[in-house]
């Protein structure tokens, strides 16, 4: 067992430069854990004169990330990103040479993951992805290895840091959404294209894989109901603050009587339960395990460090041996599931009415969730300004999902009420 | 790989029980997962006629556990507890015979576990422990595979059930610590004897096998300083709750530049960190990894359930072909150290003080203070009784542990000071 690890790494940014430093400042510690040395023997990134924090003068060079697959690596770490393109290229002609892959890649995998794992065990190779779904959190190997014995009920996690600070930055300075967001983008925390990050496309990518590894089913984007974060109004989050909530966007995957519910959606979290706490650049998952109860996995879910970490590991897995399934089970025994239906959306809702001050507004609004049969546990109406549109505010009983939007399409036309109501579902934390 | 992973489980108690009963109920599941059946072949128990939840009447039976070691079993599950006699007889002859051991027994690893791990390796076993450090968590392997990359400076948990579960009722009651603690005994929350949780021993058992882990050193209980809860005062709970803190009891082993301190001690959290807001029966770790941050786990830490959950995933595990060391690096490395010095535990201090209310006192306590060079952030005295006992309540600026031992030595010595004070460090949560 002391033959080294072979590594190629294709993409040198952030993580694959700390992933190269790493490998270097701490060899003698990693090849201790991993029983042999991890050994970087080749990359490829955009531009070979670029200056890095690594020193790979040693190291062989390819212009092309494709090659490396057909080089003297024993393992690839795709750090390039995008779901196809020059990533799938390398990750399948990887695979297809019985080479092992590591990969950050979330968006390749949401997509292609069923088959690229096929393709992996076809060619008895590892196909490993820590830190594809929440940075450093070693949730991946959780589900796949660790909360394995009852079956998994629910996961929620908070998987997107760009979303998790403006919401937090929304919450302490009780700026609009496009402000805070222009903020963002000034100071880095942002892209300068933030749709992916925003409009719950990246944790959707996220959320495919972690439902894969915990019910067994193969990652399929168009089975998750993706909503972002800009309809959020700092009202919201005030209201929400008052009956002792938080607004996070979590991605959800539950298993409900109707199927597996899978969603991307800001949600109202009850303030002291571990997903409302969790802090601005953070991720945090809650697992629920069946009889063995919730557990919480928090840390930082991006970034060099965090993510340099959770490849090493993937890395060190490797290099001990360790070649199960990419998604815990046989890609053959992955299976293919139609979404559970909007029925299966079963929660209180928090609802805000923008109505005009006038007499009867009240009495629309209770007949029209009435009429649907959705009942109220809590309201909240602040202020008087007769003539003048003000915000009613309601806290549901358990209800679901297509109840409450049919209330509200009733409500919405009444000429008391003004503009959409914003509809946002309360979730264990 | 089809050929089955023979189990043989020494000890048919809660876990035991479970274990036996989820290797049937969740056989193809595990089977899917593990890439092979498991197979529980023999078992060994106190009592042969008693009534069990799973079915053991077509499994081999052994009165003597030790003799498990002997028979067709690939791996041997230990659940019979205490650190030497049967459970460390059955767990050496097993290891001795090339069988893998999985366990759920901190005392006996936390007494002789760089020894086991060395005859592990010796003979090509697997040892693996995920249920021995805090129940359902699966902190064991975070630590040994997953936060790797950078290197532990800190671990900080809440790993005693029955602890945390007294702390919080404590609060929630404002009663004092033998009252909850006899009611905790009738609800059966508390063990008839409950020297080994309330006295901090437990946890100690625990963190030396997360010190092990994160740091790369033998299990070392003399190497752990402990202090159990049974001094809390309720006045403590609220004075800290009136500073934003919350009183837990903490297994804590930190990098420090004076060596590793590792000690089990009542510290006050701060709210709204990770550590304050565990629930009663709930563990947690924080474990701080360099440059990727901070990493949290929370969830059940006894049980059932829980603990059956992390010896089904060694289990899982093993059948894999997962045999890396016990304490993720090879048992002759582990290192041998000395415990950091009481002057590496530097921190702000909680000091309560019972005093005469008398002209003069103050003055006594900043004299003491000042004289050992500790410096007070803040204080609270609450209401007036002349010549009666009242509470002084401060907080100190970080400092290090001996010098405001010194002063509260001098303190004590004035006549208008009853009693010894109390005094918590402070801990980042």
């Amino acid at each position: 067992m002391t033959k080294p690890l072979r590594i190629a790494i294709a993409g040198l940014g952030t993580v694959g430069g700390g992933v190269a430093r790493l490998l270097t400042l701490r060899a003698s510690e990693l090849a201790e854990r991993a029983g042999r040395p991890l050994e970087l023997v080749a990359v490829s990134a955009r531009d070979r004169r670029k200056r890095r924090a690594a020193d790979i003068s040693a190291v062989e060079w390819s212009d092309d990330p494709v090659a490396l697959a057909g080089g003297g690596a024993d393992v690839v770490v795709e750090l390039i990103g995008g779901e196809d393109g020059p990533a799938h290229a390398l990750v399948g002609a990887a695979l297809r040479n019985g080479k092992h892959v590591v990969t950050a890649n979330k968006a390749l995998l949401a997509v292609h993951g069923a088959a690229l794992a096929a393709l992996a065990e076809e060619h008895g190779a590892a196909l490993k992805f820590e830190a594809a779904a929440a940075g450093g959190i070693p949730i991946v190997k959780a589900l796949r290895e660790s909360l394995i014995a009852h079956g998994i009920t629910a996961v929620r996690g908070i998987l997107n840091g760009t979303c998790n600070y403006i919401l937090t930055q929304m919450e302490s300075s009780g700026r609009p959404f496009a402000d805070v967001l222009a903020d963002a983008q000034h100071l880095g925390y942002a892209e300068a294209d933030p749709t992916l990050d925003i409009g719950g496309g990246d944790t959707a990518h996220k959320l495919a894989l972690l439902s894969s590894l915990a019910f067994g089913i193969k990652p399929e984007l168009s089975n998750i109901s993706v909503e972002g974060i800009s309809d959020i109004a700092p009202e919201d989050i005030r209201f929400a603050r008052e009956f002792g909530y938080r607004i996070k966007l979590l991605g959800i995957a539950k298993l409900t009587p109707k199927g597996i519910d899978q969603r991307v959606q800001p949600a109202m979290v009850k303030l002291g339960t571990p997903l409302a706490d969790v802090d601005s650049s953070f991720n945090a998952v809650v697992a629920h395990a069946g009889e063995a109860g919730p557990f919480t996995f928090e840390g930082r879910g991006a970034g060099e460090a965090p993510t340099a970490s959770a490849v090493i590991s993937d890395l060190v897995d490797i290099a001990r041996g360790s070649a199960g399934p990419a998604f815990g089970r046989p890609a053959h025994k992955l299976r293919t599931v139609s979404p559970a239906p909007p029925e299966a959306r079963v929660s209180p809702f928090y609802l805000r009415f923008r109505v005009l001050d006038e007499p009867g507004v009240l009495a629309d609004i209770a007949r029209g969730l009435s009429d649907a049969g959705v009942s109220i546990e809590s309201m909240l109406q602040r202020g008087r300004a007769p003539g003048e549109p003000v915000a009613i505010v309601m806290i549901t009983h358990e209800c679901a999902q297509p109840s409450v939007a049919r209330a509200l399409k009733a409500i919405e036309a009444s000429d008391k009420v003004l503009g959409t109501p914003s509809m946002i579902p309360m979730e264990a934390g």
